[in-house]
């Protein structure tokens, strides 16, 4: 059963736990990395071999596939699919970002570009589970950036196929390639490149503890969106909230992992004492109620406080993933909140319409990251590039100083090349 | 003496290798580490004895030392120094991005606040050389995205003083603390915090191998920047260009480390010589000629290419952290850029105008990162928060679709979490 506690009544330690499992998986993940990145294609149809069980020397999902695929999707699917991509092309249109270009004295011009990086991998988790939302999460915005090659890994099946669903929603992205490799050899694979994957720039997107630890050991070779960890839902909710309402948004969180955290604040005793029922009694319905059951008895709390603002303070310290504002004027909360992903406000807002629908991205900031990462969004596809043009009259007037500072910093070699250029020659 | 090379004549490995050292230091930082997270100031206490040859028990720099350096600072370099802070804020204030709102159907909101991280780290070096520059760099993006603790480590000398150029600059970009802290030590004090050191929640800053290693380290419990690498110049000089000046640009990075690298292309053979001999002429008259020597031999290189299009083409390539442009029309040629940390457009914009002076970043990605890293920016001082808010009508109008999805992931208590909200209750 959820615990209930009372500001004031615990530890601030217990407020703000959270159940970090650390897979010890840094050796095993080295040695992958180091089998893909000497012996190419080869280490990874072993791999498949072992890991997937299932023989494929040709790793790239073909034509034929995707067209096959396509046509295995109902239909009212596919158009559930085309609109959620449609509402997640609007938003991250919204965050697209535009260069500049100034000037100052002496016709001295700075600037800066905005580009898109050239290459991007994409991970989507596979095996029994298939996630075709995040496949438009991780690609939409990429395309949007203008990346050029988007190349999507994901495991196959044990006759070697993947989830049509997943190819479906990679066609509608925008995807341009698609490879069956999974776990830390396809990380392996994007960071290095071998005979058949193409080598990328930058590698995004949700994993297992083995994926986690690849992109964490690859980071620096290319770049890496975050190191994610189970998810978390935060609800602040008054005391005329429903219940039953709250109660299935925190088991929405809870069905995902073991490890998964999901927090009520209420300044209503009454409240946490009534969904702490409502959750006993959903439970019982649900198809993962074995996993939603550790969730809730290990990481799941309800946490009372003195009133909402207070609340809020706790929340930010918790720095949700995701956090719900239940109450009639949401709007006016909004400006408090510093830490947290996403934020879904108004009481009909349950979390699961930012996991597929309404267009915020769901890659979000997990374990009180959100203290300095961001959603993933456009900015994770594209990099600036500075640029500066001086003048010789420009140089002119500044060189000393410039030549001052770098004495003052013992780089005579860096004085001198501005000086060179007003000696005799 | 510097290598030259001819496109076509030497395999591509030549031509985009990199002379990456790599320090194995993780097992004496991750000591450190945990010596700091379980003893705090104890251990701080031990290393600056054991490192820095100091005995301190009080870390923090008074407003009376930062008062002496001030007035210890010739006048002239303090109006050098504010002039240089008033340019990195005019270039940096030009960055500072708004967040949006868009509404969408029966009145659901979207949109993306950008709330700056609060409390941000700052690692400056210290030791021989003091880089005041280096502090306007990392602070002034920081101070402009409204981060409100900028906490400023730096190792202090023998006597347990820090340098007065690195105080003044730091008084003079908006440094809200100093820590006479250095090396992995500092970092881990930052990343988990201390009985002195409040913890903060991003570390920045360049540093040696060890700090660099602490950075990789501790990434994840809090954010960081960049893991810096060897400093790296590329120059595209057309015929026409002088030799004296892209010798001396050259050296100006080469005189960093032993590792920094140095590439002149160039589509004239008579320059490549002309600069060869150049380089060893000037190598003679520098204060840190051994050091430049070390990388003009081992890590320099002249390509000479077809024609100043193939030279870009390899610049992409090899993504360098600053790249020199001498031509008499370099903005023709920007356009074509598309992996550069930042770019030094004209015959009188040597490097070193944007070391100290000009406004854009000195902070740069290294290594080839700059396909997929942006130069230091206020971006990386801000973070986004996702927001939507639903009514109960547009919930109505979406949710058997949000339902219909969340079961086809198999997620039923996503789907229930919805679902609910519109059965018989």
């Amino acid at each position: 059963m959820i615990k209930i506690y009372e500001v004031g009544k615990i530890k601030e330690e217990e407020i703000f736990a959270r159940n970090e499992p650390v897979a010890e998986v840094g050796g095993i993940v080295s040695e992958i990395i180091n089998n893909v990145k000497t012996n190419g294609d080869k280490a990874l149809s072993e791999y498949l071999e072992k890991f997937d069980k299932v023989k494929l020397t040709d790793f790239k999902v073909s034509e034929e596939e995707i067209t096959a695929a396509l046509n295995k999707v109902e239909p009212e699917f596919l158009e559930i699919l085309k609109e959620a991509e449609s509402n997640i092309r609007a938003f991250h249109e919204k965050q697209v970002r535009q260069g500049f270009m100034m000037t100052a004295k002496n016709g001295v011009i700075l600037g800066q570009r905005v580009v898109p990086i050239e290459k991007v991998g994409i991970y989507v988790p596979g095996g029994t589970a298939a996630y075709p939302s995040t496949v438009l999460m991780d690609a939409v915005p990429a395309k949007i950036a203008g990346v050029s090659e988007i190349i999507m890994v994901t495991p196959p099946n044990k006759t070697g196929e993947i989830n049509p669903y997943i190819l479906a929603a990679a066609k509608i992205a925008g995807v341009t390639a698609i490879y069956k490799l999974g776990g830390a050899q396809a990380v392996a694979a994007l960071a290095y490149g071998t005979e058949s994957v193409p080598k990328v720039d930058k590698i995004v997107g949700p994993g297992n503890a083995f994926v986690a630890e690849a992109k964490k050991q690859v980071f620096g070779q290319v770049g890496i969106d975050m190191i994610a960890g189970p998810s978390e839902v935060l609800v602040l909710a008054d005391g005329k909230s429903n219940p039953k309402f709250v109660a299935a948004d925190l088991l929405s969180q809870a069905e995902h992992d073991k490890n998964a955290a999901c927090v009520l604040i209420t300044e209503s005793e009454k409240l946490a004492k009534e969904v702490q029922k409502e959750i006993e009694n959903q439970l019982a319905c649900l198809l993962r109620e074995e996993i939603a059951r550790v969730s809730i008895d290990n990481n799941g709390k309800i946490i009372i406080c003195k009133d909402l603002l207070q609340g809020i303070d706790i929340a930010n310290r918790i720095a949700p993933e995701h956090m719900e504002v239940c109450v009639d004027e949401p709007f006016n909360y909004l400006g408090l909140i510093k830490n947290a992903g996403s934020v879904f406000l108004g009481r009909y807002n349950a979390e699961p319409t930012g996991d597929y629908f309404a267009g915020p991205n769901h890659t979000l900031p997990t374990s009180g990251t959100a203290r300095f990462y961001s959603p993933l969004s456009v900015e994770d596809f594209v990099k600036n590039i500075q640029y500066s043009y001086y003048t010789e009259e420009a140089l002119k007037a500044d060189y000393k100083k410039i030549s001052y500072f770098a004495n003052k910093e013992g780089l005579t070699a860096h004085a001198r090349a501005v000086d060179i250029r007003f000696e005799e020659q």
